[in-house]
């Protein structure tokens, strides 16, 4: 009803809508128009009310409000229900929890900023204002070791999101990362900086999937996104800054973040679609398009094991192949990968 | 400081141990004592108190209670922590909840009875007072594909538990069953019954191993387990009860359940620390030697998957390989395997 409330709104533009008129379309009494109207300002609308004349919104906060992101959504099964917090600790913590419980899949996790927000290998991610720290909840019909196609699935959604909006040249690193490659970076050369035509791939996106499963059955699947939206990379601890980016340093302007998610969420619905129906081969296809790691020489870091060699091929289950020798292959299912 | 006073009681038979010496002996008030004991009351323990003479315990009761199961417990990472309850929904559940939070590797749960007992692929699990359903967190270092090995580790504790203190023969169906094969069957002859020397399998512990992981990283590993100790087997739903056995049926008597959690939390840290140190292969050598599956004919429902054969081997993993044909071999992960 809240929902519809403010929908009744935003088409009004910046006319005005009387309680009355509010009241007989949703068939409500005008004391629960009211009480809706409380909320949505809580929530951060800005909605004036004159006298004789009724409401009229005046602006949209700069958050990824669930009744935002639904509204004109195509996707049919993720984004079917929309937590959404100011703070959390972390989106795939609570998204675990609503997929322990039964939520169906396609519900999703956002905030709008993450006090423990978590990498890989438990390690730390920063979480500020002005990004998209999302949790999906999927339940496949995989085993335990297909899990990483789920990562792919959610990488290639990313980005040909960021493709397809902002034309920016967004690849993927196996396993997890989006980079986004720049025409413009800065060498050291003879002693001197100098600005040069060179090409630097920073990290734009990062996917931690988690699962729960039995021997054989995968219960259930969080795919944990964060992107660098509308973010000052300054806002990012020293360490990360150096190989990080942000969609609006790319741009050098900021992006409708509310577009973004939608845009996300249909394109991975897309390919998760696409998996369920035809398997993973079209997937695996259309993800060795952008791959930031095969044909390159790289250095890979898988628990204890250190793999020097060429990345030449990612198997059907998404690990790695890399070529060690003239004669020699390894296969990794996921580790630190640089570029050498 | 509970325990302490229980142990002294016990220590003292069917002696009594004054107020007064058990308040110098630990260092705290007569009503600090007083306090513990009124505690163990309620947990069930009965304890006399006489004026003058001071509190004498007259029994134990016949409770899996933390107290019981420490005391003597030769393990020294199962059972460091415990958590007991006269009912729950689930052990494996609360266990999730508990590894989520961060907690230890060897924490167990222990629940008296279970209204939610879980089998594998969320079948239902009957947990009538008397069994032992507990489940068991550990935290080993190992890829989401090798979670099965600790299913293998937990039933090789459970059979050889029963094979030691009962001298049952107990044997593993691959992959989470622990049967016991009786020696006196009943069969249908000719159109009458007679009772004749024939051996029969029948179910006497289930496993169900779930599992939180990232791609390439298990998070922990939740074992529970469940052993039908002393349990009418009338108690159990019409449906299971052909197939399924207890320890007091099989021996015809009760048993002393902590003494078998002992053994058994003994048993299942004696083969994980092998694992840990020499790796999979001596485990597989003797879960290879009380097997009920190798070397017979089965058939196996996996997913959708149903194939029929010899079953062979099992692999590193602890897959199962399957002759289907002269010279075609299968390989499943985990299913239902009947023997044919």
């Amino acid at each position: 009803m809240r929902e519809k409330t403010l929908n009744i709104l935003r088409d009004r533009k910046e006319g005005y809508v009387s309680g009355e008129e509010l009241s007989k379309e949703l068939g409500i009494s005008r004391t629960a128009i009211w009480k809706h109207i409380q909320t949505l300002k809580e929530e951060g609308y800005k909605i004036v009310s004159q006298k004789r004349l009724g409401y009229s919104l005046v602006s949209v906060p700069d958050l990824l409000l669930p009744y935002e992101i639904k509204k004109g959504l195509k996707a049919k099964i993720l984004g079917k229900k929309i937590y959404h917090f100011k703070e959390i600790g972390s989106t795939n913590n609570f998204a675990i929890e609503l997929a322990r419980k039964g939520i169906e899949e396609g519900a999703i996790v956002i905030a709008e900023t993450q006090t423990k927000g978590k990498g890989r290998l438990g390690r730390e991610w920063s979480s500020p204002f002005g990004g998209l720290w999302i949790a999906i909840i999927l339940k496949p019909k995989i085993l335990p070791t297909q899990a990483p196609r789920m990562t792919i699935i959610a990488a290639l959604g990313v980005a040909k999101t960021i493709r397809k909006l902002y034309h920016l040249d967004a690849f993927i690193k196996w396993p997890n990362d989006i980079l986004i490659r720049s025409q413009l970076g800065t060498i050291r050369a003879n002693g001197r900086m100098r600005k040069k035509e060179y090409r630097v791939f920073k990290k734009v996106c990062g996917i931690l999937t988690e699962m729960g499963a039995e021997q054989d059955t995968v219960n259930y699947v969080v795919i944990g996104i964060g992107v660098n939206l509308n973010i000052d990379i300054k806002k990012f601890p020293m360490e990360f800054r150096k190989d990080a980016t942000s969609i609006e340093k790319e741009l050098g302007c900021k992006i409708d973040r509310v577009e973004f998610t939608k845009r996300m969420l249909e394109e991975i619905e897309d390919f998760y679609l696409l998996f369920k129906k035809r398997g993973f081969t079209p997937i695996l296809k259309e993800w060795k398009k952008i791959s930031a790691t095969l044909g390159k020489r790289i250095k890979a870091v898988s628990g204890r094991r250190i793999i020097e060699g060429k990345a030449i091929d990612i198997d059907s289950d998404g690990a790695l192949i890399i070529q060690t020798k003239k004669t020699k292959q390894e296969k990794i299912l996921a580790g630190d990968v640089t570029l050498v």
